[in-house]
């Protein structure tokens, strides 16, 4: 029995795991499950499939779930070896299951669940059943996510307060394992901590658990810091993670840089598991803004299609849509970005044909609350989020119309990559393009204003670098937008790393490479200055000792390990290394003045392709196994045969 | 702690409990989950209740979700005493749960979950939460009904085919208790059977099982004999039910027509459980059109307005409706007349106020499918059912449009209800009748047609029965229908139990009572002469031997114990006893004259409303608790006052 895979309806695998993420979240001792509509599984599915079989056959459907196997008009029961003869047959697969999605796994020489099943939920017509590489085995359970864990000990233990503090390499997701006897485990508290602060302060810190008597074991959670009241124990943690390959490598033999890339690595790779979350300490949920960032890193850095398509599904929910993602307006917008962006990365068409028309129907819902201009305004509940910011929200958002526009952009492409009809969307675009001119382009100021509505005429960074994003600005407007918002010190800066992202991209495509990298030294370097093991969910220089920690009026409120702090690993590979892709090939661009040396490897799609760019400051080696490559180097352009390296020398640099 | 419900979602609790009734379902050893969409219910909810607290007081929530509650700004867990000090307060509790429904139990003296608590889904509005008085207590869970139990031992044994077959007294919904060493439990099976064909027959019976080996038990289903291989052992039923008591009496001293009423009842209770289903051994599935004839047969029995609660809201499932209930169009229809049969018998304020929305979105849904005429068609995959039998199904179906018609005219009486603008619906009614006189209406032939597509004129009972019961034929038209259809032997009789329920109500509203008592007599009364103790889903008299048993091609598929052969209840609570409704108010109009006596109690609304008919074959004795009733007796109109009897001797009669 090979390359057999657990079915299951496609996203249901996502919607119930999903919501295991988002009511993961525990604060001081009570859940915090995350506070938007819960996206359900379907309870009651049919697995459908023809075969013409050359001889007879037995196979096997194992499930939890309860229900039948219909084999022509013969109805088995699971778990039993059923002898189909040889012929033309229809075979179909009856599960229901309450408590989770139903799914099955057909074991058997020429009946098995591997591709090529179709499944219906009766309310929409048979699409091809989900299935994940992860679950390949019957004795597993898809509802049960099986880690990869490894075990760490302390690297160093200190009496304290009465007790012991155990301090681990870097942190972990983790549960605590109190290897010792039952009486030493009653009444055992085990407090923890992103930081040393928050493991000492049993009021505050945001996880103390009480072992399990039986093991000894505690519940996974963030932790580099642990506190034990009473004497030593032998503590270990049991790190628990989705095992996903690094698929770059990168040193430029600058401390700094490199430091900051294998720290945003650490950062990023607690922060993918099954979804990409925001934070592993806090929410622990999966918000589609953090998500759709991630994809950039990713694409650098594990280039992992599977976590994308796992995390686009479990966002978007089912049809029809009633609600925004996590009930933000611009989230909607962003996961439609998102599949776009996965489209172009991995050119899988399967999962394209299984979220577009998810896409279309995204759509539809935000057409509802289109005025008559064609923007987007909010429905009554609706959080017109974009930024922590004071953005002049009356009437429609200008942010959110950029975003908007280049989702019709995105409709339309992934139409025709379908080979269906984009003009629709094409034109919507267009319109809504000239509507954005017409309204939020203020000559005067020479930027888009938030708002046309209020005639307060504010001017925001936001704005006008999604409007740069979002390609509704064109090469003089961007020009004029630079000068008058980015490089005007009266606009509010950007004070979240959030929108530092949006900020710092648009910087670095526009050639601003000087300023992004004083961003990274300065940010990302001075979180290191503190002893950072992962990257934070906000960093203020000014601020130092306890404060540090305080967010959102709490305590320990800061999340020290956060997603979207790993960006420096996109801008360092888009930017520095200088890898884009482009159609079906890419472009290497490295900006080597910027590096003392380079040693980076950089992932190509899905699968194993890469490129491996080694510049010792003198010779540029570039060396990739696919084809399509082109390198822009001093001056010049060169194509990127696969499997045969090309050597610059410094006369060609 | 007093008067504290379980709260959650309003209609989750039945769409939970649904879920596990449609999946219930087993044949010989395989489950057979019901072949519809299944409607989730929600997994994330928030209570919430603002409160002015007139001193400190203390309170505990109890869940079994995760989650937390937020008094103020100050979040608590579950389980945690919580001391709330005086003046206003808001409390919000928050709860996720994916395996089942979150609900949650609020133990307090001022702040409890009694009635006043709203909850939102964070897609719609608050509404008020839901709860049930079945569960008022902090130990239960909401998500396993606690049925009533009653043990029961058999009436007869009786040595066979190497084994001995237990008889029940009747047939029971029940748990096998098999009390013996667990050596003689060691591969003991037990077969079950509704009847002793059945329960002998080890390959084809329904039910058999393996009890527990630790217990003795067996899962609970449908039984009246059970067949154990082997010595004798002690064996009990413990018989398992949902306690709704039975509010009506009925004896006329015909043996005939009261042993029908015992058995109809017992039929009906055993198929009244946390919903209204079909049968006890199958389906055990919860269908719309089923369920609608039970609302007619509760009225009379137990007039149980929680079951039928229960049921509307497990039916109907989620916003917005993206399918037919049951996959069936017809059935959508019933059930909005189910809403306003419900509401007609109950008054139920809060609960229209609750499905209202859903009545709503479902006839809009049901617009969707609207031709140019008005006239309701079928969307690929919707079953157009309306009866077993030979049907002009060719474009809309006249029948189809006879309900709708009737679902305009419900519509616009509930809106009326609630205070709302019933003319649309009014208007939409009135259209669709004038275009069904136009198009189905055929003057010829002196009925309604079946399809005006086709030309082929096809006349069924089925279209003109409904014709006259859903009001579209008028007094005229309906005695033409009488005439050319009804007493047509050229035109196919009715032959499903199903749709006789409509036809014997049509003819006896016209006054063929004869013919009613004649098909009481002769079809239930033929099943009590084969001995039944409830009735059947089918009967034909002239089936005789294991054939009896034998349905939908298999030999013992036919169910013995099916809802919609309890209408008898029905029947002779309305037409003979002669009670029925009457705006707020009620009319008794027995038909004396085909019965020799009558000793009957009727319940009246929700509560403890009856009238009690005593009748000796001579003097009339008409009692009642409640106000409004007349008495229509002797060609005369009699005020009948609560709480005093009205008696009427032989010459007033």
């Amino acid at each position: 029995m090979t390359n057999g895979y657990w079915l299951w309806y496609p996203g249901d695998f996502e919607l119930y795991h999903r919501m295991r993420q988002d009511f993961s979240r525990v604060e001081r001792g009570f859940g915090w499950p995350a506070f938007w509509k819960s996206e359900g599984f379907r309870n009651r599915v049919a697995f459908r499939r023809k075969y013409a079989l050359a001889r007879e056959t037995r196979f096997c459907v194992h499930s939890r779930a309860v229900g039948h196997v219909l084999v022509g008009e013969k109805k088995y029961p699971f778990g039993q070896v059923i002898c189909c003869p040889a012929g033309e047959v229809s075979i179909s697969v009856h599960a229901a299951q309450i408590e989770a999605f139903p799914c099955v796994y057909i074991e058997g020489e020429a009946v098995r669940s591997d591709e090529g099943w179709y499944v219906e939920d009766y309310a929409q017509p048979p699409v091809p059943a989900g299935c994940s590489r992860y679950f390949t085995s019957p004795a597993q359970d898809p509802a049960r996510w099986d880690y990869s864990e490894k075990t760490c000990l302390p690297v160093k233990t200190e009496r304290v307060d009465g007790g012991v503090l155990y301090q681990f390499e870097t942190e972990l997701t983790a549960v605590l394992w109190a290897r010792c006897g039952r009486e030493r485990l009653e009444g055992m508290v085990i407090y923890c901590g992103e930081s040393r602060e928050e493991a000492l302060d049993r009021e505050h810190c945001y996880y103390s658990w009480r072992p399990d008597p039986d093991t000894g074991k505690t519940p996974r959670c963030a932790v580099r810091f642990a506190f034990i009241p009473g004497g030593e124990v032998e503590l270990a943690a049991v790190h628990q993670y989705v095992d996903i390959p690094v698929r770059a490598k990168f040193a430029c033999g600058d401390p700094v840089l490199d430091k900051i890339w294998s720290v945003a690595e650490h950062t990023f790779r607690l922060c993918s598991g099954i979804f990409f979350i925001d934070g592993v300490k806090r929410d622990r949920w999966i918000w589609s803004g953090d998500a759709y960032q991630s994809l950039f890193v990713n694409r650098y850095l594990m280039a992992d299609p599977d976590i994308e398509r796992r995390t686009l599904l479990a966002l978007r929910g089912n049809d029809p849509m009633t609600r925004h993602i996590n009930t933000i307006m611009d989230y909607s917008l962003l996961w439609v970005l998102g599949v776009k962006e996965h489209f172009d990365d991995y050119g899988d068409r399967d999962f394209l044909e299984l979220v577009y028309p998810k896409v279309c129907s995204l759509l539809e819902f935000c057409g509802k609350s289109l005025d008559g201009r064609g923007f987007l305004t909010p429905r009554e509940g609706d959080w017109v989020f974009i930024d922590w910011a004071d953005l002049d929200k009356d009437g429609p958002l200008g942010a959110e119309q950029m975003l908007l526009c280049a989702c019709w952009e995105a409709a339309a492409r992934l139409s025709q990559a379908l080979g269906r009809d984009g003009s629709p969307y094409r034109a919507r675009r267009e319109r809504l393009a000239e509507q954005i001119e017409r309204c939020y382009w203020d000559g005067e100021l020479g930027a888009y204003v938030d708002s046309f509505t209020s005639g307060r005429r504010h001017v925001s960074r936001q704005t006008n670098l999604l409007a740069v994003r979002c390609g509704v600005a064109d090469a003089a407007k961007t020009e004029l937008i630079l000068k008058n918002v980015i490089d005007n010190p009266a606009v509010p800066p950007i004070t979240t790393p959030y929108f530092n992202f949006f900020q710092l991209d648009v910087l670095a495509a526009c050639g601003r490479l000087d300023q992004v990298m004083e961003a990274l030294r300065g940010y990302w370097g001075g979180m290191l200055d503190r002893g950072a093991v992962t990257f934070w969910e906000e960093f203020d220089p000014a601020v130092t000792g306890p404060e540090q920690y305080d967010m959102y009026g709490d305590k320990f409120g800061k999340s020290l390990c956060h997603a979207w702090a790993a960006s420096p690993i996109y801008l360092l590979g888009r930017y520095f290394a200088g890898l884009r892709r482009s159609g079906e090939g890419f472009v290497l661009e490295p900006r080597l003045e910027y590096l003392p040396r380079l040693d980076c490897t950089l992932p190509i799609g899905a699968g194993d392709g890469f490129v491996h760019i080694r510049w010792d400051g003198g010779t540029l080696r570039v060396e990739t196994n696919r084809e399509g490559g082109v390198l822009l180097a001093g001056g010049r352009r060169y194509d990127l045969p696969a499997g045969k390296a090309l050597v610059l020398g410094e006369a060609e640099l």
